[in-house]
């Protein structure tokens, strides 16, 4: 087993989010842990970065859930689990790519926003 | 806590390996547990999947590594650590972009390979 911690947390408005950063427009922040504050220095506005995070409120991950319909549309035929963005999926794992718009102290300002608020973020990577 | 379970294993013959799959020309195989093989039905050759993993044989992680060197080059400026693709973050999770040259039962065969014989996967997501 592997055991993470979150580095900080989603703060939003939003009361729905897409289910896709590839379509979002939402605006929220990444409130990052004062420890790791030295960690985000190099983060400015205008760039894109790889957001890895929790699907903290999936339900737990069952073997009926090895193929899905994609994004729940049952016209559409089922896939295999990791050919989807699905939030059920066996380690509750999500990536986006957000836009960076500001970045205060410890807040990282961002659009394209697809995390509901409190979404436990497990880590930040430069977008390639 | 946030705990997870390797869904498989990279197996590859290659002693070292890049240090990033953008100039990675190393093959190796994804070897799928048994019990995903469902999972993986809709994974094709030809395709770019995005494959997140467990840095497993990096050191903890200390304060001092909140800002690095990149690629460890002292010649480097350092950076914030969540602007670099370092194996030695708070959460030693990596993230690799695989193109798909075959899929044979449970194993994925790829190329661009940036990760070491044995290395545990987490997630297997659709590249976009």
């Amino acid at each position: 087993m592997i055991e993470l911690e979150p580095i900080g947390r989603v703060r939003t408005d939003a009361a729905e989010v897409p289910r896709s950063w590839t379509i979002s427009e939402v605006k929220g922040e990444l409130v990052i842990d004062q420890k790791y504050l030295e960690g985000i220095k190099s983060i400015h506005p205008g760039e894109k970065i790889v957001v890895i995070f929790h699907f903290h409120q999936s339900m737990p991950f069952t073997s009926t859930d090895l193929t899905q319909h994609p994004r729940g549309d049952l016209d559409r035929p089922k896939k295999g689990v990791f050919s989807l963005c699905s939030p059920f999926r066996p380690n509750p794992i999500g990536m986006s790519v957000l836009t960076v718009t500001a970045v205060k102290d410890n807040v990282i300002a961002v659009k394209s926003l697809d995390m509901i608020d409190g979404t436990p973020i497990l880590d930040i990577k430069p977008y390639r």
